[in-house]
């Protein structure tokens, strides 16, 4: 029984062919997942097991499966996912599931996912290592495929991740962090693993290379307005809602959008005290300042711009119903409450 | 100009063709290491500079090469070197790079190679995302060769050396750690890469299957009798000769082998004083009790024992003065001082 995401969910009734085939996919990934990291040693399996609870939406498989649907010879037909395309799925949610785990050790967040943390419950020194043996079995499994190509592909997106986040460090408590840089971050840290998804996917349903390339474009945007939506989240939401830490990145000295875009068009008394905020770690005094100036809704309507983006660039695969949900779900990237 | 690490230096005018065989291929694994690491940011490149500095024996390319030439048709001709051999030399090395530095996230270790840990400088969230970076980017350089067998082969490794350091973490301040879990923690986290280091090296020279088995062999009892001369320096050594932080296994609550050899075989006074010195982290009360019980050169003649064991293994190779190299190195591994 596979795990109803909460995009699935929504899908469930209206598409319940590409529901079908997407759930019994999704599940397929999850068995991958867990065989590949099944270890002789009970104590590494326990910590896989805490890591199981870090899963949540799936996005990156989703994508993956949708992308080799949309870009197949017949959307609606489930032979067209074949087994590569399970494991490329597999593999990019064990990539980000690594980066989550470290990213906890990083952010020092106590909770995600409504659970505690991995590091909270056994240090960092246990998060750092088991990163590892998913990063390590993430490119084991995809080596399984036994296309070099892949391996190269994915390296290179694992490389410029990594390359993402070692920026961001370096530019943590940087207030003079400008909107260019931070969108060379986003683009590393986070959408280049969800443009990844879309074109591996694609890929493997030996589409032409204009569809490839497109839905690679499609997810890289995407991500992008994922990432700023997020920054919104932890501005805006309540760690109720959210179901992770809020207000970390403040906490952090990590730079948001809306803080950038009110630093950058604030008048100069505002500007001064959005500083003073941020230097006190105020969230309360920083939010208000930011919303206040309307750069809570500016940094709304880029992340919009980046989903018409993405939403532009599924004209260039033919019509279906699962390129209809790929353009839904797009737009639910900025809807999004969870 | 190449490096001369200690091996080069001690064999560079007994083996002159060898030395400088292995002197060009050691540089020009530097190069491809620097060339692979380099960013288009800045600050990831300081980073990476500062990493080179962890750079030393260069063991692990050494072994690659030298197995690469006995293994090979004339281990005297440089011709049987090839740039696949010089990748996989690199690959391995940045593994071990990362191994370090994320060891040294897990050790809090505060010197390193004598000079101070990237962890002390830069704090452990750099560590974490610059140990990611070279594990990444030591994916995706073997990924350049196109021959996903050794992709496979090498996240098997990699797989295996996280699950190492996972139940060694799980094993941390456990007192009753006994000689057989001591080894099976030893072979994953240190044999392994050394056995494939060697076990590649000859595969890229299209060596018999029995030679390229053997040399892993070698290459993993080598590894092992190396680990347990850390252990040893640790206990007995001091930081100015050692070069990076002592008495640290006792600090951080990792067992070595000559304690776990004299609780298993003390008397029950030497037994419970030697726990009580665990306990206090008495570094010096427990050399004294090891040392004095036997039990320290009852670990030397384990160290010795699988000397003896890697050396045997090479008389399944063809006679040349490589092979002759490697026996001597294996000896070396135990009667290093540095």
């Amino acid at each position: 029984m596979a795990t109803y995401t909460p995009f699935l969910m929504v899908i469930a009734t209206s598409h319940a062919t590409v529901a079908s085939i997407l759930a019994d996919s999704l599940g397929e990934v999850e068995r991958i997942f867990e065989r590949q990291l099944a270890s002789e040693f009970d104590e590494v399996n326990a910590l896989c097991r805490h890591v199981e609870r870090y899963r949540g939406k799936m996005l990156r498989p989703t994508l993956a499966i949708l992308s080799g649907l949309a870009a197949g010879r017949d959307p609606l037909d489930r032979a067209t996912i074949t087994a590569d395309h399970l494991t490329v799925a597999a593999t990019v949610e064990m990539i980000h599931m690594a980066t989550l785990v470290h990213d906890d050790v990083l952010d020092e967040a106590q909770v995600r996912r409504k659970g505690a943390t991995l590091n909270a419950l056994r240090g960092n020194e246990a998060a750092v290592m088991l990163g590892d043996y998913l990063i390590s079995n993430a490119f084991h499994l995809c080596s399984r495929i036994g296309r070099p190509e892949l391996n190269l592909e994915l390296g290179a997106v694992t490389n410029t991740l990594c390359e993402g986040e070692l920026v961001q460090l370096h530019h943590r408590d940087d207030l003079a962090l400008d909107e260019t840089t931070y969108f060379e971050i986003v683009q590393r840290k986070t959408a280049v693993l969800v443009g990844a998804a879309c074109r591996l996917g694609a890929r493997l349903s030996n589409a032409p290379e204009a569809a490839v390339a497109a839905l690679g474009r499609y997810g890289t945007a995407a991500g992008i307005a994922f990432q700023v939506q997020d920054d919104l989240l932890d501005l805006e939401g309540s760690e109720e809602v959210v179901g992770k830490s809020v207000g970390r990145d403040l906490e952090k000295g990590k730079m948001t959008l809306p803080t950038i875009l009110h630093l950058a068009a604030a008048p100069a008394a505002d500007r001064s005290a959005a500083l003073a905020a941020i230097a006190a770690r105020d969230d309360a005094a920083l939010r208000k300042l930011v919303v206040g100036s309307g750069a809570a809704d500016e940094a709304r309507r880029r992340a919009a711009a980046f989903v018409a983006e993405a939403r532009g660039e599924l004209a260039h695969l033919p019509a279906s119903p699962v390129r209809d949900l790929l353009d839904e779900l797009a737009q639910r990237v900025i809807r999004r409450e969870f």
